[in-house]
């Protein structure tokens, strides 16, 4: 049987739910106060789950420091106390909605991990909203 | 690949754990403190879980305005600051534990919910104990 | 300079907030909610703090084992997994509001520990609402 | 003795550290990543203190309903998923660091709170940062 | 459907990772100040996860004292202010890794649990780090 | 008025209660688990509180890079995966109790502050067990 381990990150962002296909009122009413024109804010707190198999000589799924190296390298450098809408280039057409975050987050570890470990992640916009790539 | 967003949610409750079916000692033996005639209480502390696609308009996999809307119209609305077994036909002859609230708060919210999306519920009764449906 | 020492411990119980010299309807609109016929409930959240001088043989204020056990048996031995209203004595005819209880578990502590010892108590009803006695 | 009572809320905004005072290079040099041209964000997790004497036909030292109500006119409905520099005209020329946030939250509240209360408020900038006005 | 039923306990402990094939350089080599001859400890956070059919007549999977009781004997009492790799044979041998800690726990609970039911255990090691078996 | 901030850091440590005045005996039935010979340990967190006058320039106390830094400098940095008796020299002849533990951080802090600044430390041993240093 195989073993998951979870590390957990944070980062602070600004955004704004805005879809740029539509005109400023149907934004308005679909995204209300998360449309906001001049960006609002989180403390985003991310965990990552890798799945896979012990090593016997470590005891480990994979080495915590290799991990975490890979989320600031990947994740929480980038992002951390950045816009997401106007600094990181992700999101310049695609709406940071906690789901399409997680997403995007989820692409730039999965291409950096072994093919032979499963990776998911939870995104936590706040303490009662958050996400889970993949379900 | 589909996505999964949670909402979590409280509510104030009183309970006592009985089966009627028993007599007065079995119950005290069975559900000891849990039993006691005068009820006792919980901050109860749901997480609701969807699963689905995400709408590639919204970046959502449900507005979670209304996710939050049906959560207090079926559960926290009618459960908060109640008297489980007194004030909820739900629990007229259904013995109020954890278990038998978390299905209960499923069964609500399922009708309410496109057959699309997966649905699963966490509830806390305490931090050192919760339950999950379906597991 | 003087240490504080804190110890956490918890209890669930039903309570309703009612004041017996008002009639049923003004109950109800000071009350509201929390003024159920039929109780609703809590986990409650206990910080005792005692401030005192540290003990150069141990390194101890106090030996945290006394001091739980004494929360155990002025606390909450008698006040987990009850109703306060109908089961304990203090609340027979004293509203059982967060300030109240607090009061009440000071006053049992504080006749149990030595005068050279500061006591505050800080009690939670929920993650959001708590009191402290004295301020 | 007298009592306290704390009341917990929350809020999203965004934000940046700039001294208008001071050229791009001098703010970079102080505020570094909190600088960011475009802003940063962040969940605040505020707790509101109020000292003051136990009603003894209510036991309460506030209706909490009340303060909450206060709380969301004077601080989380204004502030809640703003960019605290451009649409909050407190910040207009003032440095949204926690510390100023929490001196202008609490003359907001300080305001319309009686005389005979003490008021004291506690600001979460994230888990890890925290400032309390006055000390 | 079946339910979930989690119970969480605590235990404290010292341990170090090591492998004693290996000397003393490539220990330090690979894990870094966790290799510490003199050891480190934390607090460990379990949360056992039992899955099974909910028993109609008690509302319950399973009986929680009965569980917290069977945690105590097979683990919270044995582990708990104990240094992993010194006092317990389970690790004279086996690196105390969370993954390898996670492991021994699940194979005490799982011969004394009925068939009937499922057996997954989580084992924080801190806030930021932990593993779950079976994942 | 003053203005407090908070920075909140965590190590690892393994330690064990002794005074090496006293016979085994005795340490046995004073500190009983937490005497183990072979140490056991904690997560310990730990919460730096300073007060000061808010700089009108920066928006600051202190900048909190700057006290992040002075932390990991004199606490963390030391004592992270540590065995507090046997390779601290400060917990030589003294037994590393909270209280003890908390003093001694305090007069690492303390000596590198500014005189105008107003210092207090708070240690979390468990969730359950903290101390702060002066009361």
């Amino acid at each position: 049987m195989r073993t998951a381990v979870y590390r957990r990150a944070t980062f602070n962002a600004a955004h704004r739910l805005n879809n740029p296909a539509w005109d400023a009122e149907k934004n308005k009413a679909v995204f209300g106060l998360c449309n906001n024109d001049n960006y609002h804010g989180h403390n985003y707190t991310l965990i990552v789950k890798l799945v896979g198999d012990v090593d016997p000589e470590t005891g480990y799924v994979i080495d915590l420091k290799v991990l975490n190296d890979l989320i600031k390298e990947e994740v929480t450098g980038p992002l951390d106390h950045s816009n997401l809408n106007l600094d990181r280039p992700e999101f310049a057409t695609l709406n940071p909605s906690a789901e399409n975050i997680a997403r995007v987050i989820w692409e730039k570890l999965r291409k950096r991990l072994d093919d032979s470990m499963d990776l998911q992640v939870r995104l936590y916009e706040t303490d009662n909203n958050f996400v889970e790539y993949p379900a």
